[in-house]
């Protein structure tokens, strides 16, 4: 018989990687702050329940997709909390994306009461999160990552062990340098051949052939051609996700310049109204400067 | 009858680039400040000439691959210089990767003279230059572009033509902006990896599949799981051209904060002795950060 899982945080990402696990023939009992979304799953076939600890009374395996580690630490810890209703034996998952350092002590605290917990954060976007086809970056115990393969199946493509409780975060975090890194680059560069007058098709050709090219760049074409910025991967998640990144820095004694160069000009975005813009929105910072606005 | 060609610096680069002229059959004149790569040529079918004044005597189209802005000043403009020996008609390319305000400067001079001049800096290092796989990016009038195609096809795949005479260059700093920022991106999060323990290989397979991916990425991952940084292309190259990119930022107006602290950071890197490494060693002084050394 299938386990029967749980899964908490229904937002733009966790409602369809829950829709995937329904489709997957997996019995699903849901609980989100927000009523359609729940109501879009029960439609679908799963069961709600009115608390992080009524979830984890009635499944086997149970998943998280919340916004940051607070709502994590509460979800999984706090009052009403996962932990007043696990037994031991439950399986934890939590695919958000949250300090890694938070992961390792909301597990050190599970695994007490005899909870084994895998942090799984995720990449490749609602796009991804619909098709079943995201990046599942996974750190925990081996023997836990293998009880829980075939239910990233479901979700995700490209599925890999990274080591012990943590490591999926930390690959995460290091994603997310390179991203937002990589897009404040492709923005000064193209500002720059912007004021040198050249045509922004025949230089985004040229640039993608050689050795600046990267599935940024492919991606985020569209974007610099008609000059949109529509979501995509909204600058003030990726704020957020800069802000674990130092935090994880100064923890583990990593100085980090550029990110945190890189942090200021997200900042100076959103305080330019630009928070719910696409991430690859920075080049109009730098567009900005350029021009005197 | 074919036209006969110039060639003059013959570097790392230039050597087998003008080789490859001479496999597609074009007559070559060659001159370089240095004697082997001379009788190198020589050797192999081409005519030496003492001077650029004595190389552009006697060629139809004559072609540049030197280090920097003050050496092509000085070759096409100097004593004894291309502008000297140049008839009414002569085309010039210059493939060095220099400023493109200075190519723009050489151009107008030229032009006074009959001279049409064509920037055309590459992109592929010397393994591209070997394999006549280089990717050249061109600026100047669209008909001596054409004009010029047969040649640039001897010596490259992907060719570019950008807009009028600078396009090239300011291309290839764009592109150099994207590729210096983004190995201090993939330094910061491989050192940050490193240091909460992850596994290298497997951290760089994680990233290499989502939106962190890029050929900068691909092509330095032996460097990354060696840690030995052999060029490839050296540090002291890609800091001079941080600086013609700075410069050129300045020229136009625009502020490319992110470029500027990379820039110090090749600096660093280049009084701790390291500036004969390959450019992805940056990621040697984010370790030093994050070690104490």
């Amino acid at each position: 018989m299938a386990q029967t899982l749980g899964f908490i945080g229904l937002g733009i990402m966790g409602r369809p990687m829950a829709k995937n696990l329904l489709k997957a023939g997996y019995p699903l009992v849901v609980h989100s702050r927000s009523k359609g979304p729940v109501e879009d799953l029960t439609t679908a076939g799963a069961r709600a329940a009115t608390s992080p600890k009524a979830v984890a009374e009635q499944v086997d395996v149970l998943i998280t997709m919340l916004p940051n580690s607070p709502d994590v630490e509460l979800v999984a810890l706090g009052r009403q909390g996962i932990v007043e209703g696990a037994r031991s034996g439950l399986l934890y998952i939590d695919m958000s994306t949250i300090s890694p350092i938070a992961s390792q002590k909301i597990g050190k605290e599970l695994a007490a009461r005899g909870v084994r917990m895998l942090d799984a954060p995720v990449s490749g976007g609602e796009r991804g999160a619909i098709d079943g086809a995201l990046s599942i970056m996974v750190g925990g115990e081996r023997a836990t990552f293998d009880v829980a393969l075939p239910i990233f199946q479901a979700m995700g493509k490209t599925i890999t062990h990274l080591g012990p409780l943590g490591a999926g975060g930390f690959t995460k975090l290091a994603n997310q340098i390179i991203v937002a890194v990589n897009l404040t680059a492709l923005g000064e560069a193209l500002t720059l051949a912007k004021k040198a007058g050249l045509n922004r098709e025949l230089t985004l050709k040229a640039l993608g052939g050689g050795l600046a090219g990267s599935r940024c760049l492919d991606q985020k074409t569209p974007n610099y051609l008609s000059n949109t910025y529509q979501p995509g991967f909204k600058v003030d998640l990726h704020f957020k996700d800069l802000g674990l990144i130092m935090e994880s820095g100064r923890a583990l004694g990593v100085p980090l310049p550029t990110t945190a160069l890189v942090q200021e000009l997200f900042a100076a975005l959103r305080t330019r109204g630009r928070g719910g813009l696409d991430h690859s929105a920075v080049i109009t910072l730098l567009d900005d400067l350029a021009s005197g606005t």
